[in-house]
């Protein structure tokens, strides 16, 4: 069994806490919050506490909290020997501030509050300054049967910025589809079927081979048609885009 | 049964010709194309011609070409009392210059060559000049287990746009991220998941909702961050784009 002592209360953390406790190759041995309110919940499941001192004996203790306070937590830790690991995309290894070994358990996916998470469906991105660690770091990740990759601080900047583009700023591709939508009296449920074949196309071609549309074609009349009925923003929006995709088609738009 | 003439032997022609076959309420009585070649594949299934004189009786004529090739085959057809309709998104009702009943039966899907569709997952934004044409493409629509809606044409030119948004602006999300990875030594496929995730999200969520990410937040360190890493066209792009989350969440970014 690896014991584990998870510290955090917010909704990573609430995952990882429960995906953990199912597993039947972890023992979660204790959950720390500053508010013991938050994680009250797994008061039945696991030892909970609010107090640093009384953090019990695990494998690992990994640090789920947001990005600022990982420095502030990971400083009060006297765990020599111990491996203390983060699981932000957005902070490197350093950012561990205590006296043990390092690490970083990443899940790169959009976690909601109440939604169940299929952990089959969540890369765990691992770094660490040693292989025995990066083994450890990898028994868990396989343990609640997730698939994971070495990626070190520099790749796991540039991949949370990735991330960026193809969650936050395609979902944002949704929200302009959904007000031009709302704008006209049209159901957005009619444009359900199209975003599901754009994500699904690409898990057989490249983007850039699943790419269409009249941007890709040079298509100018169909471009500034499209303009003419764009309010300010979008049309903003729409030009930039539409001259990146027509430059790296060798269109000029 | 239905009894159907289809124009055309492009890609969006060749999957409805497919599905017409296969349709026990449908008749596809015959294809033409300029070109017969294009259309040889459909010689043993139905009637194929590239003759506009010798075209057969039918109730609806499916005009199935590029956009600027719709007024021109349209005005050499003389099927007054009949119904013709194009399956543009881009263009009006009146784009068609027969002598006859008109209307539009746009599928509202990305379709690729290669690829099988699933036509219970093709919307069509169906407009008529009548009832009664209107209840012909219904029929048609149902026949071939897809979902319909009344869209006119001032809608459908919106809901073009929105295509673009949510298919190809979304596709070139994927395609930047598809970068990033690249330069970086990153399998592309460790973003799959969460690409995954964010299509599916908006089935549960609105959009807005669904946003996550350092620009809803206002998160200006990782903003910064993430701009120093990227190369300028990226760079754009993401100050664009966070700059019109940021303000659609009340953020002056």
């Amino acid at each position: 069994m690896i014991k584990i002592v998870l510290l955090g209360g917010g909704n990573v953390a609430h995952h990882l806490a429960k995906v953990f406790i199912q597993s039947s190759e972890i023992e979660l041995v204790q959950i720390y919050n500053r508010t013991l309110k938050n994680i009250e919940t797994f008061n039945n499941q696991t030892t909970i506490t609010n107090k640093i001192s009384e953090l019990k004996k695990a494998d690992t203790y990994i640090i789920s909290v947001s990005d600022n306070q990982i420095a502030n937590i990971s400083s009060k830790l006297n765990l020599k020997n111990k491996l203390v690991v983060h699981t932000s995309g957005a902070m490197s290894l350093d950012e561990i501030k205590s006296n043990s070994n390092k690490g970083v358990f990443y899940p790169l996916q959009s976690f909601s509050k109440n939604k169940e998470i299929d952990f089959s469906e969540v890369p765990f991105c691992l770094e660490t300054n040693n292989t025995k660690d990066y083994n450890l770091l990898k028994k868990i990740a396989s343990a609640i049967g997730s698939p994971f990759y070495k990626i070190d601080s520099n790749q796991r900047q540039q991949l949370h910025v990735g991330a960026v583009f193809v969650n936050n700023f395609a979902n944002y591709m949704y929200q302009l589809g959904n007000e031009i939508c709302k704008e006209n009296n049209i159901p957005f449920k009619i444009l359900m079927p199209l975003i599901k074949e754009t994500s699904s196309k690409i898990t057989e071609l490249q983007p850039f081979e699943a790419q269409t549309g009249p941007a890709k074609r040079g298509d100018t009349k169909t471009i500034n048609n499209h303009l003419k009925i764009l309010s300010k923003n979008k049309q903003e929006i729409y030009t930039l885009l539409t001259k990146s995709i027509g430059k790296l088609y060798g269109k000029k738009l």
